[in-house]
């Protein structure tokens, strides 16, 4: 290999890497709205066209924040089947999923973990949602396969609730959950609407994840999607 | 009573009621976003000043757009206390509260009626999230009796389902079935993001809603608020 060829492959990786911390810390402080070439292109000590040698466009840069989002979530919510904080010795931990009390629990820590990492980062919480593909595009793959693995976090306790439910049908129970507790954070966290307290707020998550666990082990194995 | 003074007031009253329609049917067709003084007073026949001798500002306006979407989707939700639809015949009725089965049936009505109503009016029912007061306003206390309205329609079947529990923590949780529901709605008619068929949209709706239907008559009488 040419040995410029290398180096020119680390110059653009490093610049790839300066325009998202830069694009980083405008969302973190300013909101998704705020990302601006020029902007960004100073942050990183960068021309504004070299920006598009690193990135097709914006959206691909916001994106790439967004992925960081998702990690830095992920990496929020512990390694997968660690122990529960609550219950250290000898308890269950996640991974003992054969006791639907823990799961159930597992599934409130969830909750509670989306709503404090909404709170402690509501610019790229809210990124996550503003942000949408140019019209006629989806999110590409490797998006999605992150937010599956996010996906896959509640599925785990899911499947210990209810271990007869075929994958589908699993798969689907967690978007659910995850869009029942996004709608309580999110309305929930809108001042100017409901305003509720942060106390409140887990109360409504708890309450409801409990009920509906409560609910999913009351019915009989195999029962699941109801006269519909 | 100067008769003078009664035409002026009819006037106002005609104006104020040109430019709601106007401003209903730009909302309708073209979103929140779309509300603009001049076209308004365009479609309504009067100078764009005379909008400001009935209306404070666009925001009041679009408030009181939001109004009328509040009844919109009030009506379309039927008589309070209506025989349900599939128990016309001595059945149950949503007043017959002391049969949880028929509370339980008509929670899920009420969460497919709100997904209905989001994919008929799309427009409409995202101007009642996207509005918002002007900085360091609430909304008007005419406008959050009127909500306040619509969630007596989740509390009375849930008063069914569990009589034991106070005014104040069924109020919560009519609260939290409406967030869950509103996430579950919201992300999944989100094309660019779930895309997920409406008859999926609908097996989330009951699933969510049966469970946590069965999960709360599970639960001993007093019993709510989990281990917080």
């Amino acid at each position: 290999m040419d040995p410029s060829a290398d180096r020119r492959g680390e110059r653009r990786a490093a610049l790839r890497e300066a325009l998202i911390g830069a694009a980083e810390r405008t969302v973190a402080e300013q909101g998704l709205a705020a990302l601006r070439a020029r902007d960004l292109a100073r942050a990183a000590g960068c021309a504004v066209g070299a920006i598009y040698t690193v990135f097709p466009d914006l959206d691909a840069l916001a994106l790439a924040v967004n992925l960081r989002t998702l990690n830095l979530f992920d990496a929020a919510l512990g390694p997968v089947d660690a122990p529960a904080p609550d219950r250290p010795a000898g308890g269950g931990t996640v991974g003992a999923t054969a006791d639907p009390r823990a799961a159930a629990d597992a599934l409130v820590r969830l909750g509670l973990a989306y709503l404090a990492f909404a709170q402690a980062h509501p610019l790229r919480w809210d990124a996550l949602f503003r942000h949408r593909p140019p019209p006629g595009q989806r999110a590409p793959d490797w998006y999605v396969a992150e937010q599956a693995r996010l996906f896959s976090r509640i599925e785990r306790p899911l499947a210990a609730l209810r271990p007869d439910l075929p994958e589908p049908e699993r798969s689907l129970l967690a978007r659910s959950l995850f869009s029942a507790t996004h709608g309580i954070v999110a309305l929930g966290l809108d001042e100017q609407r409901m305003a509720l307290p942060a106390a409140t707020l887990r109360v409504q998550l708890e309450t409801l994840v409990r009920a509906m666990a409560a609910g999913l082990m009351s019915q009989r194995p195999g029962e699941f999607t109801f006269g519909a």
